[in-house]
């Protein structure tokens, strides 16, 4: 029995709010040891009165030691244990540029490369040939046609592209046909099972295609494909959590994390300031808001010890509206550490607090890393957070009699 | 998906040291509730300094109550779900007494016992009968000869030895002979599946023929045999990890169990100066070592708390040297816990620190049961603990995208 067939069961109706507020890779390395994290730098006095008033404790994204990219970070924060759900690379490319896959649709990220007059790669990248000009390029391809199946090409940035193959009977398993090294000519698109085979074919046709309509391209000139992968199979926050549920992202790839589990996405915000509105407008119509905030983590990648500290107080600032609105259960979390001092994805466990009546508070007086060791909710997997949220709810009936 | 496959997909090399550092038995109970445990009654500047270095927690052998063996202790410490990898009883033993199983081999655990003239069992444990006498009466027996089967009879200890029975097709699926009660023959060897048919066959000859050879013998005429067992199948380190390791120990099992994971063993060290300076020697040629340390866990084991406080003390002496080497993650830990109060294995979980540049340190001020409380590796269960090791050496790459 996993924690979805739980909820399942357990979920109950009533008129209670969540909200989930992700600061991308919100957790962080002091500069010095014993020093100070840059959420313990940042002032965030909302934050800290959040932490007296709720439940703290550190999310360990996915187990310890592992360090997630966005998407296993997302799915163990909506309560997808991340190492039984995986999203294909290339589902993961499409989402990120907001292509929104159907059911039977086959997504591959591609890379442009440069061929010689034999056919052997001798630049894996074309150069990493600037988007400016590999954009129009993607978007030539879309004059490739295969009957029955429907193909959508997609510029992603320099070399990198995505092709979705739509049709019936097109399976997700082949292989990569990037040899990996140069002086060898691309691999020819290998299917694992006889349901990938149309796919492999539908691939093999692509290629050549592309190749005559790449033939006047000096460093342009064909094509290599990876992460061959259909939509996941993600059950809804509907029939899981019983959820009506709003995602108020600004990035394409957030939005289409939380449209594969079922979210709606609402409103087009450009800021923090408007994502906060966006829910205030849809109070009524949701019952959970997942709020994501990107530039805890862009300030933690770039290694800029000082901005995240800045983005931090600016996400700080959102807090007094969001809970003007009143809602049941407030929980801020990351899906992730980015520490600026590591400048990357971490596997440390995230600061994350719980507010709701009936939470059993802490003598947490703070938030930040050190504080939250001393928090109620311990150190815990994300991927029990949901479950977490819907109990402090009252959505959750007892298991067992 | 398990530990490993994240490790063997995500491992990525690099020039960094990891030192593991075994206190066997490390964790202990006050001899008082409310007292000091041996760890905390010991002076343990090194210790101290390094847990202030560092992060601390309290590692879960196997799963919370579960008290282990060695085995299984060093197993989940190495990484290896203890759950999931058995190591046979058989197996086990020849490992302790420093046998090298090979792939093709099945070890047995044997019993002299006393026969009466009937074959019934008077004594299954033919009097205790000291090692003195018993141990040329196993080493006779290597006379047993089985035409296709080499036969390996070590001595172990009173009443106890090891046959070992090398050659294909020996399946190590066979039911003990020993019947747990007197007045009774020992059982035949039975197969519980085809491919141990051969096995239980030369199983049984073994006996015929020991029969014979002990025929003289006033207590020690007979013979039971349990735990068969093959060789473990477990994956070495340098799959699973892309490290290449190295072990410094001094007893026998210990050797034995990091030889099973793939480790090297290095030098023939009787003290602990001894390893310390095998590590030094070595120090360019792995990326890992394990280093164990007995004497926490048999003073615990014989209920001499205070021999078990200065034995800790010892222990703390080799840290200055092992850090003077500049390892990129130390880790001091121990398989399980052994009070002195209790004078066995117990379930407690086991004081565990690890120093790293990136380890993000916690408010720990020194080395012990009630301060781990409050580390910031938490509690976690001991089959994490290498995973973090690879993490904070860097050696290992983002989960998905």
């Amino acid at each position: 029995m996993d924690m979805h067939d739980l909820t399942r069961d357990l979920q109950q109706q009533n008129d209670s709010k969540i909200v989930m507020l992700v600061a991308d890779g919100l957790g962080g390395l002091p500069q010095q040891p014993g020093g100070l994290t840059e959420l313990e730098t940042a002032s965030t006095p909302n934050l800290d009165e959040l932490a007296r008033r709720g439940v703290s404790g550190s999310s360990i994204p996915v187990k310890p030691g592992i360090s997630p990219g966005s998407g296993p970070g997302h799915l163990g924060l909506f309560g997808y244990d991340p190492l039984q759900y995986v999203i294909g690379r290339g589902a993961l490319e499409a989402t990120g540029i907001g292509f929104e896959l159907q059911d039977n649709d086959v997504a591959i990220r591609c890379n442009f490369c440069s061929l010689d007059a034999s056919g052997k790669i001798t630049d894996r990248r074309a150069g990493r040939i600037p988007t400016e000009e590999s954009a129009p390029l993607a978007e030539r391809l879309r004059a490739v046609s295969i009957p029955g199946v429907q193909i959508f090409v997609e510029p992603v940035k320099e070399h990198r592209f995505v092709v979705v193959l739509r049709g019936d009977g097109l399976g997700g398993d082949v292989d990569d046909t990037d040899p990996q090294a140069t002086g060898v000519p691309p691999l020819e698109p290998q299917a694992d099972n006889p349901a990938s085979q149309r796919t492999a074919e539908a691939a093999a046709e692509f290629v050549k295609q592309a190749r005559q309509l790449l033939a006047d391209q000096p460093t342009a000139n064909g094509l290599t494909m990876r992460g061959f992968a259909p939509k996941p199979a993600l059950p809804g926050y509907q029939e899981v959590y019983g959820l009506r549920a709003a995602a108020v992202a600004v990035y394409p790839m957030y939005k289409g994390l939380a449209r594969l589990v079922g979210m709606d996405v609402v409103g087009d915000a450009q800021t923090l300031d408007q994502q906060v509105q966006i829910i205030r407008d849809h109070w009524q119509q949701y019952d959970f808001f997942f709020l994501h905030f990107k530039y805890t983590d862009s300030t933690g990648e770039d290694g800029d010890f000082d901005a995240k500290v800045k983005q931090t107080e600016r996400f700080d600032t959102a807090i007094p509206e969001i809970m003007a609105l009143n809602p049941d259960v407030t929980i801020v979390t990351g899906d992730h550490s980015t520490p600026a001092m590591w400048g990357a994805h971490s596997w440390h466990p995230v600061p994350t607090l719980l507010v709701a009546d009936n939470c059993r508070t802490d003598a947490c007086e703070r938030f930040g890393e050190s504080e939250c060791l001393r928090g109620g909710l311990g150190q815990f997997e994300a991927k029990y957070l949901m479950v977490l949220a819907l109990a402090n709810a009252g959505r959750l009936a007892k298991y067992g009699a």
